[in-house]
């Protein structure tokens, strides 16, 4: 087999054998197969797609280019969630504890953020002491005993992903929606959860700008996720606006931390409820959409989900001398206020200008090797369909860089007021399954 | 300026600006940009093509990334002639002192044959002493001198070009337009003479398939060509079955010997005088295409242009007396004939088949590295509209290598035989300038 003749094939539109596929990911895995030839076969694939068929083959061969992890040790069903990634989006953070006090067993390896989106473990990083880097067996043993852990990747799990990924993003071909769901879905596979929920984000602030791809990529997951025997779900949500108000890494620790007190944002408590049910759903530890919910609603206002927060904390090392006093969190050196220009109903606040100014104030990263202020980012005091006055705040920009002028004006830009009253659009809009 | 932003661009099928197209190419030679990055947007102008504009500009960018060559110092139009390959194409080896017996100076740079096209380089090589080495001030005297030299391209002469092409070559990305048209005209140009004619051919054994693609290729070549200020015009010919009878090197040059004695085949005439008689209307050597067409079939006739070809192999170290003896030649070991399984009409002897039969024989490169069987290849005894009886004669193989009995059906398979007569199509279908 010669790999110029798989990217004929794949230029010319025709569908790849399962032999092949394993060809290419098993050559490429082993520096047999040069990057050039790669990402002419990946721009190919822009072009032409994969079949399904394909799809679920390259799926299994990333799974299978490295370790696999086996969680049956711990009782129990193991239930891990993944984003597409959005602006604002602490989910996990909400959701884990959440779920956990329930009695699901939220065994989760994470990333970091890049770009406009942020990453859960440069959130739990704002948190002193904590740490994420656990040995295989801590990570076990943590989830068996307290329900809940959140690390990063460990080296070996689906290296062909890692190498793939890397050249995709150096050459424009990482918006392919087969290629994103078979490298979601192996890394999801690999982790060894008995059910994965998806949260599959669409509009400014997400990958995926429209509703149409955020449901063919869903879809696409979730038939990958069943191929293999996992109870895999997906929901459809909106990214139009930020996610809470909070946007940048210790600001996000702190909403989140409210949200679980039952005092956080409406829609970020809505979407946690939401996906928390579904959850419990897979686990089968509710019978119904509602009793999930009823469940998780008793948990935020008894404290349960809270304390089992706490628990996660400690248990990876974070000072919670911080989650239990907010203010102990550093706060950036500058603060600037951006204020409403005219009174009216606020129509736009756009996700990706909110979150890439984050980015530009120190809150993110613009390439991989930068590092991050865990105090800088955006605070958010209205969004869409909220009465503003002329004057009136609508964000604050928090920053340890004196140049701020400029994002102040985007951040400004972000904001559309119109006169008359919004009607909000729905958040999450469709679960597929 | 980031090249993966100009992957995105071109896969949006965007024009790229020409200090876009200049960046790219400086950055890839210089080895800035990398070959993964270079090989992802080669891929995406497979399917997104490129403007007219950016097609001057990658040629300009190319011509200029090394030497060019002043060949101002002789004296007269210095005239060049490219062919895109095909089997049995000898053409510039009758065409060269056909021209320049008419006072054309003919510099020419030529090329080494790959898969089932046979290359100048290899053929004038078959003749004992033949030195296709020559200095850049000997290449340039010898023309002055006789008005012909053919030689291999010297190192420094377009090397994006060359770096471009090898890439190509393993990326399937070869078979674009506006890629060699730009890869062609990029080498002519640097080539240095006042005109260029370009043989585009299509059918079976061509590169193009079709009459419509060698007509967009033809005419794109003809504008780069025009924008450069040269003298371009180009032919479109038919390459169904080979050209002449001839297909391998040593086999070739006799025949070209004896088309320059006035008793070769008649297609090969024909294109020879043809594409001779627009060589000189380039050259202003003639006003009209008929007087061009006079000219050089009197010096088919009384020996002149012979006579060239002899100083000419002569100039270049090569061995006459094989010239002039032609049995001198050596003939390879097995000589074997494919007879016709049937009476009948030729409706087809497939040029594609027959070159890679040649090539199997030994008279072909499959890869570079590959050697050449100097002998070896396939005389035809008979072509498209030829009647023939069962048991007579088709083709005769010659080759060192013993295992030939599958090549020989391969090429019986080169042919169909059908009741009725059959009319053979133009070899030449248009001129284009």
């Amino acid at each position: 087999m010669r790999f110029n003749d798989l990217i004929a094939k794949k230029r010319a539109g025709e569908e790849l054998t399962e032999d092949e596929i394993e060809f290419f990911i098993d050559g490429y895995v082993r520096g047999e197969i040069p990057d050039y030839q790669v990402s002419a076969f990946l721009m190919a694939v822009i072009f032409k797609g994969m079949t399904k068929n394909e799809t679920f083959w390259l799926t299994d061969k990333m799974l299978h280019s490295g370790e696999t992890i086996d969680l049956s040790s711990i009782e129990g069903k193991k239930v891990d969630k993944h984003s597409t990634g959005g602006v604002g989006d602490k989910t996990s953070l909400v959701l884990g504890p959440l779920v956990a006090s329930c009695g699901a067993k939220f065994a989760k390896m994470s990333g970091r953020g890049l770009g406009h989106t942020g990453g859960t473990l440069d959130k739990l990083e704002s948190i002193p002491g904590f740490n994420i880097s656990l040995g295989r067996e801590e990570f076990i043993e943590q989830v068996r005993r307290i329900g809940i852990s959140i690390i990063g990747q460990t080296g070996e799990l689906v290296p062909a992903d890692k190498k793939l990924y890397a050249l995709r993003d150096v050459t424009n071909t990482v918006d392919s929606i087969p290629l994103i769901a078979s490298s979601i879905m192996s890394k999801k596979l690999a982790a060894g959860t008995d059910t994965i929920l998806l949260d599959v984000k669409f509009g400014d602030g997400a990958f995926m700008k429209t509703m149409e791809d955020a449901r063919k990529l869903a879809k696409l997951m979730v038939e990958i996720g069943k191929h293999f025997g996992k109870d895999t779900r997906a929901e459809i949500t909106a990214m139009d606006e930020p996610l809470g108000y909070a946007v940048g890494n210790n600001l996000e620790v702190k909403e989140v931390v409210n949200t679980l007190l039952n005092k956080g944002p409406k829609d970020l408590t809505e979407i946690c409820l939401h996906s928390g049910s579904t959850m419990l759903l897979q686990a089968k530890l509710v019978s119904t959409f509602e009793e999930g919910m009823e469940m998780l609603r008793k948990n935020l206002e008894n404290g349960a989900a809270y304390k089992v927060f706490l628990d996660f904390i400690k248990a990876q090392e974070g000072d919670v001398s911080y989650i239990e006093n907010l203010d102990k969190f550093p706060v950036a050196l500058y603060r600037e206020k951006v204020n409403a220009p005219r009174s009216g109903y606020i129509a736009r606040c756009k996700a990706l200008t909110i979150g890439l100014a984050a980015m530009k104030l120190g809150g993110g990263r613009e390439k991989k090797e930068d590092t991050i202020d865990m105090s800088a980012g955006i605070v958010l005091k209205h969004k869409i369909g909220d009465r503003v006055e002329k004057g009136e705040e609508l964000a604050t920009l928090y920053t340890e860089r004196p140049n701020f002028e400029a994002v102040a004006k985007e951040v400004l830009g972000a904001f559309e007021i119109v006169d008359d009253p919004v009607e909000k659009s729905p958040l999450i809009l469709e679960t597929i399954e």
